[in-house]
């Protein structure tokens, strides 16, 4: 997190945890610490039952602006936020390319002081370019949430995905980890390796070889040529998307093949954990890199990291802007 | 109705009877009992005031997610939608396919999944397939409604239209009815018929032959060749949207054939009663199915039509969603 | 502004000058008194601070319904009604041509009364052809704001440059105001002429001689062939936007001779006045029409005229649609 939107004395830090996130930026998991991550799950597990309430909706951050800033299609993700927003009591206000004066050739930079200058209280930014929040981050004094940059890292799925699997585990030190898939062009297997391993998690990576990410042995994780073999002692296994459009790019045969080689069938989940949590971050391609039964099983829980995220993103909005307390 | 979301004991329901479609879904006029329409139209009659205040909010659904998720252009029907969760002081997020993580290939089953682990209160579907709402209604606790599903209902459409001669007629019953024009694609025709015939009124179909459904006789319904013809004994007479995309598919030979044998113009309306109601659900392509003097004349309730639209919505959120009492 | 949807006594307005403009529509800085705009902008002052508080919303106008209505692509004219509509707690509802029935052949006046059959407070227009928002203001009850239209006027943008410059330098009259670019094709300049001559400042346009518009001796303002030559008189420096699909229409050589001509530098500006404005409406050409240098500068209030439209527009809703006293 950026030190210079840093506000409280070190007092206050130490007294009300909570503040140091005040004012700072989310731009990866990278740049958090083991107790950024907890405070952040912890304040997420108490926002998480607001929506199960009759009346979903707290007073936290009424007369806030919440800026949803997508460069890139996405429905769940600037839906989680919004709704996040919305029951916080923020004003969301969303911009889509499309409607954007992007297309009058302003740039990036431009087009995001233009919008701090209205005063909002945070912008999050979806942008294909791997960096476009960090370099956003630096010029604004407002904080500046990545909701996914290129193929560098998409922190709140990994920190939702924490979440999930703490909730279900009871912890998340010592828990073996499998992400399977296209690990290469992954935001979310880049934030999850850096996540589960900040807290102590053991990571294992599988797909394809040419899928692997060249940097592997120095993130401190593994990687198998088999997901078959690996199965049976991961606590938890993540499957990655699989982008159709890298079919015929030379990464994998055919979806066939991908599908029996790199798929989670029930076949191949007989050897796993009876207490294994299956997760998917979204969308799935049903039958490729996961099968239905195995999708909807009872070892799946990935409508669950869905209604995560909207806990998860709440908290984030709630420290990062500061609410009424 | 679909029975399984039903609760409250048949007490309850005997001694409150708008409790009856309480998380319920609204997926067509067909599965609604006449008093399921009476309460809505009830409903809707004690709505319609709150358009006209100073502060056009009531708080009833404060706290609600209200998801309009819309895979086919629509101004006014998304618009109604908004405005009716806003004025009940629910949060209404909005999603159009162009924003969709269904361009990435997923389900419609999956996205939906997506969104009800984000714990929204009511889906408001519109899809071009018959039965899409159907599919997930089956497949969610949420409420779904039905805001258009391809060429087969449009439910709300027709329960605004009934709400409109109920309120300038004084009754529905014994009414005799025309719909004129495209019958056979029409979604607002059909949900119009199954409406109109449920409360007692006498439904007169009219338009080209190409454009008469194949199951006219079964649904109650008579089928004339002339509108002219029709248009005396009328007490309501619905023009149906010519889709002019249709031109040059064999339907009828030119817009200008079209217009003069099956539009209704001054000229046509010299016979009709001398209160007549003339409807359209919009969007008008004026000079053909309609002429001007006729959409904006003195018989003309098509403005009406849409006001109450906000209505008939605010009421059916209210019913299916329940508010705070 | 459209006298036929004035309201209150004579008496009434006399005392409280700010009901003069409740019920009428905003079309153009043409249509506007010198004390219209003052209210205007003393308005603006007043709801400023606003946007500075912790909690930036006031309940003025809670249950009103806003509808932004753009057949234009904008992210900042349209974010900034968002916001203005947000934070005097009305409901705002955004429709883009993209999702609009226009695509089904409506005409805009038919769009336009079903969006008033809605029961809206106001209809903020943005629209491609000069004189739709004046055509929508006749046929409509609802106030009508003129988010820019066609080549013609741009008001809101001209009420918050005026608001920018008097907030600055205590005063309107009797500065000198040069508007320099694409004087012909520009709203923005069209409004900010009639704006800057009402109320008392002597305006200076130049640009390319092709991008002269041939009324402006008509005008009350001065042509002149060289921006260099005017910088030491100016008290205000407003850029215009060269839209780059102009380039190849005869308007001009080159990019780079229009930049070393009309564009402004740090060299250019080394003879201005030690006090100058340098001003752009957006979005910038950046190495264009301005340097980043200038852009970015100590000179440039490019950032505070943002900031200022959003209290310029919370000012206009407010004392258009009228708020609760």
């Amino acid at each position: 997190m950026a030190d210079e939107k840093s506000r409280g004395s070190d007092q206050e830090l130490a007294e009300r945890p909570a503040r140091r996130l005040a004012g700072k930026d989310l731009l990866g998991i990278q740049g958090l610490s083991v107790s950024d991550i907890e405070i952040i799950l912890d304040t997420a597990e108490s926002f998480k039952e607001v929506s199960t309430r009759e009346i979903k909706k707290v007073p936290t951050l009424r007369g806030k602006t919440i800026i949803n800033f997508f460069f890139e299609a996405s429905t769940r993700t600037r839906t989680s936020f919004e709704i996040a927003a919305k029951r916080l009591s923020a004003d969301a206000v969303n911009i889509s390319t499309s409607g954007s004066s992007l297309v009058k050739g302003e740039t990036l930079i431009d087009t995001a002081k233009n919008l701090e200058a209205m005063n909002p209280d945070c912008i999050v930014l979806r942008h294909s370019a791997a960096g476009a929040p960090h370099l956003l981050a630096r010029l604004m004094r407002v904080p500046v949430i990545n909701a996914g940059d290129g193929a560098n890292e998409h922190p709140t799925q990994a920190l939702l995905d924490m979440f999930t699997v703490r909730e279900k585990k009871g912890k998340l030190a010592g828990l073996k980890v499998a992400i399977a898939g296209d690990v290469l062009h992954s935001r979310v297997a880049r934030s999850n390796i850096y996540g589960f391993t900040k807290v102590g998690a053991e990571v294992h990576l599988t797909g394809p070889p040419t899928m692997k990410p060249p940097e592997v042995e120095g993130l401190g994780v593994q990687w198998h040529n088999s997901l078959r073999e690996l199965i049976p002692e991961m606590d938890v296994i993540m499957m990655l998307r699989i982008q159709l459009e890298r079919q015929g790019g030379g990464f994998f045969p055919t979806l066939r093949e991908y599908s029996r080689f790199f798929g989670l069938n029930l076949e191949a989940l007989k050897k796993a954990k009876p207490d294994v949590l299956i997760m998917h971050p979204g969308p799935m391609n049903r039958g490729v890199e996961i099968s239905p039964e195995v999708a909807d099983g009872p070892y799946s829980v990935i409508l669950e990291q869905v209604t995560n995220g909207v806990a998860v993103r709440m908290a984030l909005l709630y420290l990062l802007v500061g609410g009424v307390e």
